[in-house]
């Protein structure tokens, strides 16, 4: 018989599979435009190679925070709660 | 036998992972078009790496805002309903 | 045996997380757009950088009105209601 | 059990939450838009500043109000009816 | 016990939510368009600002219109039917 | 207990959402469109302000036409049926 | 009870609505395409101003009619059939 | 009590409805493309403004095939089956 | 009662619908991306009018295929099975 | 009463509507974008135009054949199996 | 009464249309993409015509190989299984 | 009677028409990225047709990868397991 | 009779389908685009082919990893699990 | 009979496949557009090919660890949950 903890343990699972699969699309992409700007503007000046990478980085770093969010809250759904 | 209050955390955890999965969408994509153009902008003027930088980290601030408000829905449904 | 009271409960509870999570996407996209083309245009005129980031902050400030309004209803349906 | 009152607000908390969600995608998009290529016209022609902004201000205002409306339904499926 | 009469105006919020929410999305971007433009056109011909922002919200009203008729309808699903 | 009559009324007024909801996506962008390129036009050719405002006007008045059938529609499902 | 022919008169208002509502964002997206291609023509053509209208005007039409196909499926579902 | 008939008469409403709701999408938007451009060829080269008109009716009337198609088999599902 | 006969007659009615609405899609934006690059042509070249029409006809054609394949699978749904 | 070989006969008419609605978009859209570019390049070259409609004949026809696999399965769901 | 086995078929038929309908979508657009841009480099290099179709042909043929593993297995499922 | 093994077989069933049916559409669309940009850089320099030919095959033969691993699931979901 | 053995082996095999279905669209396209522009960049580079091949590689081989990942999932959902 | 212990386990199973499905696409497209904007900066600039290479390496780790996280979520769903 199915009991209510069951089905709460059920959602928290879905729902952590859900946050995460749609929480890796925007900063997946969004990581992958910053990532592509700074190819090609090495490309044309080299020699800001390490600034650009610089801010290639600080850049993704922010984008990545919402991926980050949401493993977080997957996570909270599959240990904690 | 599924009681009410089963049905209102199941419904809560569900929730919270429908609003940081679709809530990682748009600043992570957002973020990572102003990330993309600091890029180019610093590749194309690179003299101006620090106020780029700082304008892009300003912009992403405000972009990360929904993103941080979808956190705390999502928190708040965990943990404090 | 479920109650009225938690149908409604649960129903709140998953429309805070679609309004939050759906919410989050129009204003986290459209204030990436706002900061891209003003790194962009610093990049070319650096001597405006103020007055670009103030209007920048404007532009998005409006645009994150309807996440705040999001925000607003899904913390209505939390606590209030 | 469930009696149909209970129905009729879990729907309204349910329809809350679309409203608001979805109706903040547009506005959202639409006002990101016209920050940007404002933000792109102060770059270009900085003199205009002022002019520029109370453009987008009125462009985005005009632009805000379905994300308002949103607002009020939600806001009226919550505490009116 | 659910009544018919539950299930109309059940019915009734959830399809306000959904025609305001639906309803936002392409008057929100539309206005957005007409006013990025309008920025543009300004920043180019800051001499024609009264003729560009008058005829901006002239095209903005009438791409408001399919907006106010979705409020129309669901304020009619709220209170009148 | 649930009618026909009650099932029909519901699924009209689920239909007027929609109907509404759905129909002024196209509209709404469609006009917005008529009105970015009538701005462009403008600020690049102000002497025919008047006949561009003139065709803008006309443009938008068959794309809105779509967008009334859908009004007309849903206010038959609301009230005439 | 629900009566066979109840199902069949709410079938067809759910697919009256989902007929016009769909049916609309074509051609609303479409004449609001040759509109905006006419006032740029215009724009930059102004002497051919009454011929490009009613070209204007011709391609709208045959655009309009799966719109109003859609209408006259709509109306059928509601009044006739 | 709710006969085979009876569904059966439902589906093919509900399916009259997709197919001519769906079915005008694809023919509303091709027409509007052969329509932009058709303006803008004549605004170009407005001596050549019947042969143009003609092309664009020939073009839309080809792309309005599979909108009629739609016609005709929701005008099918609603009266001849 | 239902019948298994009505449940195929019922899905076969749906099918085609779907088949006939989705099916219309494709060619019907196919043929109208294939006349605008028509028009455009022609207001470029008229001299090879007739030889771009037939081309446009022939292109259109084959991509009417699918369209038609949609047709006959729907009528099949409709009359045959 | 329904019987397994009723479903069977419903899911297979079911299917062929999907196989055939779905499997008509990617041709439809892919020959039409053929179709373009070949008019685009007579237009240019009219003296190659015997060889361009060979070739966009044969890029059509490859392209077509996905949509002809649809069309096999669907009627192998509605006659054979 | 409906078996097992029954419901294997009835799976194995749907899964048949989907595997075939979703499968033609990218090949469809993919090959057409390789056609169109064939058409574009014979149109302004007809001299190595013959090397454009090889090309344009295997490029299509290896596009086409996810459309027929498609075939296979909606084949596979219609009658080996 | 349905047994929990037909259960199994029938989801085995539908799970492998999506894995293929979805699978399908990346490469199908990736690979004929490929392909048509080999055709157009075969026109502009067709001195190294060997060399780009090449490079278009292994390109695709990595894009044609997951296809090939959705093939494999779909297949051992049909036979092995 | 159903066991619950029986719904989770349904169910992974369900998860597999999806896994592997969704999971080859990502690098599908992306790994398309890599080779698409190494095949454009070594028509006007072809001096750099073998650099140019390597590079295609290594960025494809990276972008493969999700592809694995959900190759990898799917084969645990099939067989380990 | 179906235990909790087998919903929770099921559901576990459907939300690992839906998380490494939906989470491979952002990381998959978004390192194809950093390895297509290297290849092509590299095929412009070879001499920077190692430069690049490592900027291209750099920029696709970022975008794969939402990739990574998504399988780790995945994985705990399958294993240790």
């Amino acid at each position: 018989m199915i009991e209510g903890a069951d089905l709460i343990q059920a959602s928290a699972f879905l729902g952590a599979g859900l946050a995460m699969g749609l929480g890796a699309i925007g900063p997946g992409l969004g990581e992958g435009m910053v990532g592509a700007k700074a190819c090609e503007a090495i490309g044309k000046n080299p020699g800001e190679a390490g600034l650009l990478t610089r801010t290639m980085l600080v850049g993704q770093a922010v984008s990545e925070s919402t991926g980050i969010y949401s493993l977080v809250i997957a996570l909270l759904l599959l240990f904690v709660v």
